[in-house]
């Protein structure tokens, strides 16, 4: 019998990326949907949807489907738990899971991991699924950083590795030295818009900087690589920044050729920056 | 002859605070104000400007006027030079600061400071001049911090602190263990709106939360106390937050009685915390 994946799927592009992957392997796989976090589904691919409260049940089907290795992809914000709708079965695991929800993202998505290997599941990265997430280092576009850039990116990347450590959030904005925006928990997208909309307007000269995303040193990549894709791009030229920086190896681009594409178009570089 | 203090004024109602204090000891003082950050003078307390360019004419006229000792009190935002208005004693002054200038907040009000204590002057704290800016620790409201505001204050001062270490923002709100936003360029004010208006709403029971400032490890105190004042209690209110923690020894409040008497109105907790 061949093995089976389940794709453990929450918002984005990044659930569909990774089904259209293992489906030109040749390789079978199920969809889970986690309840209130639904995935970008252009091609209509069936998809089961589970909520947190019954956790043991989605194990349970996933064994009866033959299910051997998981991979998360998409993005979950963390969600209130409903007592009223948690199960006996899934009331068992949460002595495991309660204490890491209150100690951090990293805490909890470890905690997680451990549930589902300890199940008998092995955990895959999306990006192994799917290696072309990850593009190699260079700048993909036609704008190339300046001098002035490379030195915001530098900036950016000392404050991601300092707030990593503090176990925050994974993209900083920099505009000649100054730090104009941090992420926390409203994510990248928020980020960006606070930046068009408030935060860029203290820039001395209006515009300029760089976005850098990196992930969190120690991160477990197996579940939370960041990611970026076309609407991220499109976010940075709102906010005025002449380019976007990802790490090497440590952040994925969701729809490669259309994410190039939308900074072409505006203008933008997309630099793929080593550690 | 007596002391003659100058006031170097920014933004907000601290110059107008220290000069009080100075009047009501008797000590003589003259206020110059940086060209684009007018400080509250309900007074009208006689102020001259001067701007950056010209440095050298401020040190200059306070000699003049037999100022020996400088307290810089105020907001100000880092502002771009205009080249054509450097006059030529204060281009001699650039090589030491222009180098400063690109390496953070720290190391500018360094380089500021230098200038000031090379040409003669003493510097002295605003909370030095008044020292009942900086209350004793306590709990100053009606409404007392529970638990979780415990836990959430405790963990915003982690992320404080490791944000100080990396040269960024002296403010964090956190609620129920989670990062909404920390301060960066833009301060406290646009912080609190974006909770208000966008992060907040990411709160996994809508509301919730403390605002927690402090100063940043080893930073310049004599220059760059942080400080809150009634409008802070106003904007942590309409945030939805539970209460404003402070770091005692390190923050300032503006106008005590109306600051707590604000947050007594709108239910908050107003915390001066040990650090």
């Amino acid at each position: 019998m061949r093995d089976v994946t389940a794709i453990i799927a929450g918002r984005g592009a990044l659930p569909a990326l990774v089904a259209d992957s293992l489906g030109r392997q040749g390789a079978p796989f199920h969809i889970f949907e986690l309840d209130g976090f639904a995935m970008d589904n252009p091609a209509g691919l069936p998809v089961e949807r589970f909520i947190l409260e019954r956790l043991a049940l989605l194990f349970n089907r996933m064994h009866d489907l033959g299910v051997t290795q998981v991979v998360f992809a998409g993005a979950v914000a963390r969600a209130a738990l409903d007592p009223e709708r948690i199960d006996a079965q899934t009331a068992a695991l949460l002595p495991q899971i309660l204490p890491a929800l209150q100690q951090g993202d990293d805490a909890t998505l470890r905690a997680i991991l451990q549930l589902f290997t300890e199940d008998g599941f092995q955990i895959a990265g999306a990006h192994e699924i799917a290696p072309d997430l990850l593009p190699e280092p260079g700048i993909l576009t036609a704008s190339q950083p300046g001098p002035v850039d490379e030195t915001d990116a530098a900036r950016a990347a000392e404050i991601v590795r300092g707030l990593g450590q503090l176990d925050l959030g994974q993209g900083a904005v920099v505009a000649d030295g100054l730090c104009l925006a941090v992420e926390t928990l409203p994510g990248t997208d928020a980020m960006l818009d606070w930046v068009a909309d408030v935060a860029g307007k203290k820039r001395p000269i209006g515009r300029g900087g760089v976005f850098l995303k990196a992930p969190k040193p120690g991160q477990e990549r197996r579940i939370d690589l960041p990611a970026i894709g076309p609407d991220t791009l499109a976010r940075a030229a709102r906010a005025g920044l002449n380019g976007v920086v990802i790490e090497a190896s440590g952040v994925m681009i969701l729809n490669r050729a259309e994410t190039v594409a939308e900074a072409d178009r505006r203008g933008l570089f997309l630099w793929v920056r080593p550690a």
